[in-house]
């Protein structure tokens, strides 16, 4: 098995090296991740700049990987059609150092660089861990290991790909693990207005997080209750339901 | 009414300027976009650097404008959250230069930029016309407008935004107005490898589109034909349909 990891935290971040740690003991692992952080890069591509691809060697490993100045798409996309001989078999993202829950999937790289993987045809993983605090990602790789094994012996229905977020929860508390939806994300007071040393006008965004979602099925919920949450994500932004109604307007 | 307009072309950019023009005739509309380009930037927020906000003067107008320094998503945002008194009643983003169909909507910094209107409750359309080359925005600006009012007219269902693309032909060559699915979109030979003047290494990303799609119901057949495409979107990515196939793998 090959698999293609990268990340949004960059290629120097403790989340991908537990990972490919983790994975290389199931498959060749290839790392192709940004050269530093690109969080809440959503599915971004750089088109209008040239993107450096740079060798990076890991010490003391069998893992062959690329710093990419680029985004995590840009990673993918890199790595399937012009860095890699062949396709990988899987391709995982992470482990982001922060929860990629609900609707703010929208705006996350890591899962961005899965659904490019699956746009692609090829299995994705995307996995997060639900804390910003410095935490162990062992216990995390490790499920994300055994995910992928489940995963290769059953079979994930095109354009699909999974999002796994992980309690930040010494292992012999983690509560076990549920399928979920994504639930809903709210913010409030988002902005921060500031003047910079000269007295020119600038905004910071910030948010706190509404916590309104209390869907016992939602992937919100799921991490809240010490579980990990294992979210089917699809891609096709087509609303079926209303097409007949928008077609009664008569546009 | 009062219309929230943007775009991922910038607010110096032709099909924005055709919009205000167009739909200052029938709501109060208030322009916040970014300063420069920023296509495929999908829903990119920026919440690691400061953002820029200046206001803008629009001759020979009553449309109030701000420019930021950020992504279209960051617009939005902004202008909800941090510039306006009160909500707009509808976020309108376009007019993008260059179509944006099927899968490509995942990369668009013109679709995002709806969504996130949709995300905070708020009607949301967003318009591309299908040619990079210089062509009169005014048509789709028109049909824009129409389209606004059969909107606020009947009611477009929650969490649902529309996406529109206009073919670039004259008026009379239009071939009526088509509700279509996302198309599926590939590209091949997308990425350019190139050595810098200094010898050092670099990718560019370019791409030539296969025409591999003729489901006649797709946005991009539509376009084709000469119809413009209404495609009504949705953000809900959760694949409801394999979660029972899933919580049957024993994770």
């Amino acid at each position: 098995m090959h698999i293609l990891l990268t990340n949004d935290d960059g290629i120097f971040a403790p989340g991908i090296k537990a990972l490919w740690q983790s994975l290389s003991a199931i498959a060749q692992v290839t790392v192709v991740a940004p050269d530093s952080e690109r969080s809440a890069t959503s599915q971004a591509i750089t088109v209008h700049h040239p993107i450096r691809v740079d060798p990076y060697h890991i010490e003391n490993s069998s893992v062959t990987a690329w710093r990419i100045g680029g985004t995590p798409t840009d990673c993918v996309k890199l790595a399937i059609e012009a860095l890699l001989a062949e396709p990988p078999d899987v391709v995982v993202s992470g482990i982001n150092h922060g929860p990629n829950l609900g609707t703010d999937v929208l705006y996350s790289g890591t899962v961005s660089a899965a659904i490019e993987g699956a746009l692609h045809g090829i299995p994705a993983v995307a996995v997060s861990l639900d804390t910003w605090q410095p935490f162990d990602f062992t216990p995390a790789a490790e499920f994300t290991r055994k995910l992928i094994l489940t995963m290769m012996q059953n079979t994930l229905p095109p354009n699909t790909l999974l999002n796994v977020n992980v309690p930040a929860l010494p292992p012999n508390r983690l509560g076990g693990v549920a399928v979920t939806k994504l639930g809903v994300r709210q913010y409030q007071n988002t902005f921060e207005r500031r003047a910079d040393p000269r007295g020119r006008l600038y905004y910071w965004m910030g948010g706190d997080l509404v916590d309104n979602t209390n869907d016992p099925d939602s992937d919100i919920v799921a991490v809240k209750e010490g579980k990990i949450s294992v979210t089917p994500i699809h891609f096709d932004l087509t609303n079926y339901a209303i097409m007949d109604l928008l077609r009664k307007w008569g546009l």
